[in-house]
């Protein structure tokens, strides 16, 4: 089992390239299989056309993340589920791939609590404690359901979506909901494709980190990559054998992470 | 089995009532159900939002359609998947019916034909072809995923877009698509849930219509009761045993349409 998270970058509003479809199929073909998609940018292009400007706001730790008030989770929801999904379903399925487009709230996929409070750091470098917003973090996935589409044939493909304790739509980290998904799942291969080759530290591609090790090195990585490094941790701990951060823009994206070393292992 | 079809009145921009809520609750505690929705009013106050206006053209049999081009599909697709159908499971999730909602693109679900031309009317009542843009006729249905869900003890709510033949994302009329879910469902019940009690002539409810004689009727019919009567003996054509047009906005609409007459059936 491989579960596949493929970021903003790689999807745009909606498309695969040629070079991630044909591997995905050949993959399909060999072993079961799982996809996790993002598409923040897009979330926010939309809205801020349909006038609700996108607030981000930084944690403690130094992490950027959209602030989700009632207005953007419904676009949220409308612009993962409703464009990006389906346009990657539909690439999918013009490739002969039997996929199936849904988000965390389908059959409870995915659940989580949502956020109460946000502790941000505001533009005066203090400390401030905000309304949580529609934003969760992942308490459980439904894998009997997952499991139902996998084994009678289908492809999932996931929107970052979690059903709230009051049943809300709340945002989920793409990363971290592929972490849980591939956990659930018991996948033997967590993949993020991202739009770089891998993680860097001084201008060079760490070849391994240990996932126990990963709070020693966090504080010389930069920001996005931060988040990915440590979903993938969280998933080795769920169980997952091991997790590649690697480039969606190469030939073979995937193939070539199952036949050799290539970007960046997380066991 | 029963399905049900829920138009935009009732569904709005992806909430139900209490009381529609409710009977489904109870309904799928003794039969296998699932469910279509509609909603384009929803899609048009969205497209123009998005600087995207909307454009409707009336065939020669009078039947005003949505003019889906290629940004409208995308629109269309996103509104109707991400916002409306969205909304709609997480409102039944929180009833605790374990709705999965996806749309005809997802594991093919409903395929359809890309209509190549449009024979419309135009300003001049004049006939004029067109391109037919990105709409579909339904050719068939997926009732094996349709079952799995079901039979997996999940209630699917579809969203009405299907999957062309060459993988475009197509716009399909949403009570046809009930009608042929119904069909492929083998269903006992195609339920039409309105804004009226049923089909009005001559202001009194007609009870009873017979699918073979509806061509007879249909002159005498406003324009959107036409084309649920179209569906509705379509879906009867295709081996539904009734199907039935009630409001939506009665105390118990399904259960009672079950048990005693109510609406307009058509057999």
């Amino acid at each position: 089992m491989i579960v596949i998270k493929m970021g903003g970058d790689i999807v745009g509003s909606g498309s695969l390239s040629p070079a991630i479809i044909d591997d995905i199929k050949k993959v399909s073909e060999e072993q079961k299989i799982a996809l996790v998609h993002g598409g923040g940018d897009e979330v926010t292009r939309i809205a801020e056309k349909l006038g609700v400007p996108q607030t981000f706001v930084i944690s403690p730790e130094g992490i950027r993340s959209r602030y989700t008030g009632r207005e953007t989770a419904v676009i949220y929801a409308m612009v993962m589920a409703g464009m990006i999904n389906k346009g990657l379903v539909v690439a999918l399925q013009k490739a002969g791939i039997n996929a199936v487009g849904f988000s965390g709230v389908d059959g409870a996929a995915i659940r989580a609590e949502r956020k109460k409070r946000l502790i941000i750091i505001d533009e005066n470098k203090r400390k401030r404690i905000i309304d949580g917003g529609y934003t969760g973090k992942i308490t459980s996935v439904n894998s009997e359901f997952l499991f139902l589409l996998i084994n009678g044939g289908y492809i999932p493909i996931l929107s970052p979506i979690a059903l709230g304790d009051e049943a809300e739509i709340l945002n989920v980290d793409g990363d971290r909901a592929a972490a849980y998904v591939a956990g659930a799942l018991g996948a033997d291969l967590l993949l993020f494709l991202t739009d770089v080759q891998g993680v860097y530290l001084d201008n060079t591609i760490v070849k391994k980190i240990d996932a126990d090790k990963v709070s020693e090195l966090l504080p010389r990585i930069g920001q996005g990559m931060e988040k990915k490094i440590l979903a993938a941790s969280e998933a080795i701990k769920l169980g997952v054998k091991r997790a590649v951060i690697s480039s969606g823009f190469i030939d073979h994206p995937v193939t070539s992470v199952l036949s050799r070393e290539l970007g960046t292992v997380i066991f």
